[in-house]
């Protein structure tokens, strides 16, 4: 899809700033500030809009449709996939400032909210009225509801509960033709006609800007419980889990943290657990009576496997369990300046091989790997670090390490997406014919391609 | 979608025969019998395939794309919606030698099916290695998976987990071109490019042939428990269930039988509640306790609804409170020659108020409207009766039913689709931006429309 575009000349930008008025933003400084995003690129946009409503958002989609620009919806930047970058300039369109919850409704069990509400806020509105909205990425706190769903975004609770994916009903979306559609439905359920909803879920930004989303709801669980299971080794910690599923207990989350990883959060670990080298957190949730027999039957089987079993059911001892588990980006950075980031995801029953094959890789090339992450739906998020001039060993490393997935039949993204970083893998997962599918319906949707371009393909 | 289409031509037979051997079908018994499905629809193929592998599905496809004729994807016939007919004639290409479990894993919960299998087969496969495919259409003993899959089918238990569509992973699929393509994966998650998976979920056999699907298992809940609540009337039968909801109870089924309904199905009325106008069958999974301890509170909750309040947790007696509800499609046929039938879908909030205006405007014609269904997710079947020389009453009574759904931000399909009965009202629910992305997605797909023409468009 090689296009080419035009440079935002001044007679663009006064029609933009006549939508947009103030809200158009040129100087140096606006633009430094949306050309990052959480990978390590950058590319600086020629400006950028912050739209107040669907309305303003397709004036300017049929602008740049017209003068063929670049338009990249940005939500929190926090794509850690270079997915917001303005790789061949344009206007990115930041979606924060639609940022309303419009409806939590408690009988139908939805929520309507627009894009650039933080998940995290709306995760606690919903909480407030009884009612849960399970998605959590790690970035919760710091991501949008619009860009969790442009990627799919997963999370801890993807194992018993599914990923963004399964929360989204309906979506009043921007087309490349700068039209406002609505997709999906207000209801629990339907079939009629194609599911665009699942289709511009994950879609990166490149097939249209969700300006409104109706998402599903389910009630609280009223108790929760952690269970942390403090290992020797780390495929040990993999098998543990595998035991658990088999006695049919089926935690909310099942989180690993492989020995490299512990080692940097290592002050976190007390004397008696300093031999550690994996740390399993599991959470049971539910109505009472059900997470205590869980916890039960949990702490039976899991009494042989390690060096330390702690439970905690009260928020506060709760939280303290899973302080290893939150520090782990920042403590990963202070060890190694260099890191290449994959979140890949194994059939559960590959875990184990898979968890030993990249340790044993990085050491091949003198490198580590750290894994960690979500290990209840098989997603291991892989680090490799590197030292400022091991990089070229470091994408080495990657390589076999992405070959190894797709050879246990894995996929090479579980929640990142691709966005600009792992365009060159996409071939390796999907086959010709694939690839010109969903070219094809690129085109129908974005015949210029102008939304996110040299994303994903 | 206008195209001209080729009859099989002696020439294009023999290149069938030559695929298929014996099972190339071409006698007028043979073509009668694939002429119908569950829709009151019925026109004749001019041939019929029995292929056994995607390879040989492949051929066919690779013919028809050169030849230009017609190919109807069918599994089990039991379409409501007349989605299996070959409206254009062409050759009807049956599922049903594809069907093999060929996996079942329980580390990966994940299993590997072939379209033809009957999906009572593969349920009862599944939960003999204790494990549990949910999606349970009433359909599910003579209907296939491909079928569900190509549907989108529904059921009761979609209140708590979710549609077919939430279950499929992976597609092996043969394309208008004749390509073998896959899509999707074997683990829980992951979204490497755009979603193919649920873009052919769905999409009533007019975007590929499915040829295998890996789908997504849990764990079995070891206990079930039913309750049926017989009551007054309809209206307070739902506003029992926002009740129960509004407890934060989960169930895992929440079924509807109206007063129409219950006197199709009366003589399975025992005595003292000849009285009941209404039937609310409510169904708690999950663990021992669990259950006990939720169907104390519904049952603190309902006593004051209902005339009845019955319990049962053995597998026998739960069969018993359930008799009434399978037995509801022969009953309806037996008490009017005419039935025009919906599957429509309302937020939870407003199924009391559609189920009085359904009533109502039925007897505003001088009609009966009966109305049951899965009231957990607002999934109400609305059955038009009528005698033979009241269909254009009928018609009628549908349209401002039909609008009322809309009116209430309904959906006019939960789970039978469009296929060919339904696409009159597909313009009044997708509007003309939304139904062109789908045609243009249908285009890139099979760009000379032989796959099931005529269908949802
Ligand atoms: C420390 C850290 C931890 C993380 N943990 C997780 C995790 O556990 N799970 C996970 O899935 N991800 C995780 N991420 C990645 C990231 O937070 C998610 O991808 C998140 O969903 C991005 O949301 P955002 O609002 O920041 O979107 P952005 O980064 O601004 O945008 C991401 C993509 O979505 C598009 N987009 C944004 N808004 C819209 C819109 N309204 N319409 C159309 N397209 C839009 C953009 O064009 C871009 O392609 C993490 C990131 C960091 C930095
Ligand atoms: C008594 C009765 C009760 C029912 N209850 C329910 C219910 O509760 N919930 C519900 O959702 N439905 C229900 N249905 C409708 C029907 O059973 C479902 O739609 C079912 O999924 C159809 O499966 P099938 O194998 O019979 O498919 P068919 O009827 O043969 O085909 C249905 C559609 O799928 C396509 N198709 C079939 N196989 C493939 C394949 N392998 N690849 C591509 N396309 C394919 C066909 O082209 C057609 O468009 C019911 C029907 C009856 C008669």
């Amino acid at each position: 899809m090689k296009n080419t575009y035009n440079p935002l000349s001044s007679s663009i930008r006064k029609k933009l700033r006549q939508i947009l008025g103030k809200r158009f933003l040129e100087t140096q400084e606006d633009l430094r500030a949306y050309s990052v995003d959480a990978s390590p690129h950058s590319f600086l946009p020629e400006a950028v809009a912050l739209p107040e409503s669907a309305e303003e958002i397709a004036q300017i989609l049929r602008l740049a449709q017209k003068e063929k620009f670049p338009v990249i919806p940005r939500g929190a930047g926090t794509s850690t996939t270079g997915a917001t970058l303005a790789v061949k300039g344009g206007l990115v369109i930041s979606l924060l400032r639609l940022n309303r919850i419009l409806e939590i409704n408690r009988e139908d069990l939805v929520a309507v909210v627009e894009p650039g509400v933080f998940t995290g806020d709306f995760k606690r509105a919903v909480e407030e009225v009884g009612l849960f909205y399970p998605p959590d990425p790690a970035s919760y706190e710091f991501s949008t509801i619009g860009g969790n769903v442009a990627c799919g975004a997963g999370g801890p609770k993807g194992l018993k509960y599914g990923t963004t994916k399964d929360y989204v009903l309906g979506l009043e979306v921007v087309t490349a033709r700068g039209e406002i559609i609505f997709c999906g439905r207000r209801t629990m359920k339907g079939v009629v006609g194609y599911d665009l909803v699942h289709l511009f879920t994950g879609s990166e930004g490149t097939l249209g800007v969700i300006t409104k989303l109706i998402l599903k709801l389910i009630p609280k669980p009223p108790c929760q419980a952690t269970l942390a299971l403090w290992l020797e080794d780390t495929e040990k910690a993999a098998k543990a889990f595998l035991e658990i599923l088999k006695a049919k207990l089926f935690p909310a989350t099942a989180e690993l943290l492989d020995d490299t990883t512990l080692l940097a959060v290592k002050r976190f670990l007390e004397k008696e657990i300093l031999r550690a080298q994996a740390l399993l957190l599991l959470e049971f949730d539910g109505a009472k009576k059900q997470v205590e027999e869980d916890l039960l039957q949990a702490q039976k089987i899991l009494k042989n496997f390690g060096l330390k079993l702690e439970v905690a059911t009260s928020k506060q001892e709760r939280e303290k369990l899973w302080r290893a588990r939150r520090l782990i980006s920042p403590a990963l950075k202070k060890i190694a300046p260099g890191k290449l980031a994959d979140d890949v995801v194994l059939p559960r029953s590959k875990v184990p091989e898979f968890l030993s094959f990249a340790k044993n890789t990085g050491e091949k090339y003198g490198l580590t790997v750290a894994c960690f992450g979500h290990l209840g739906d098989g997603n291991i998020h892989v680090n490799i670090l590197f030292e400022k001039n091991d990089e070229i060993k470091a994408q080495k490393v990657r390589v076999e390490i992405l070959n190894k997935v797709l050879d246990l039949c894995g996929t090479i993204s579980g929640e990142h997406g691709i966005g600009l970083t792992k365009k060159g893998f996409l071939p390796k997962e999907l086959s010709p014919e694939v690839l010109s599918l969903m070219k094809g319906i690129k085109q129908v949707f974005d015949p210029h391609n102008i939304l996110n371009p040299e994303k994903i393909f």
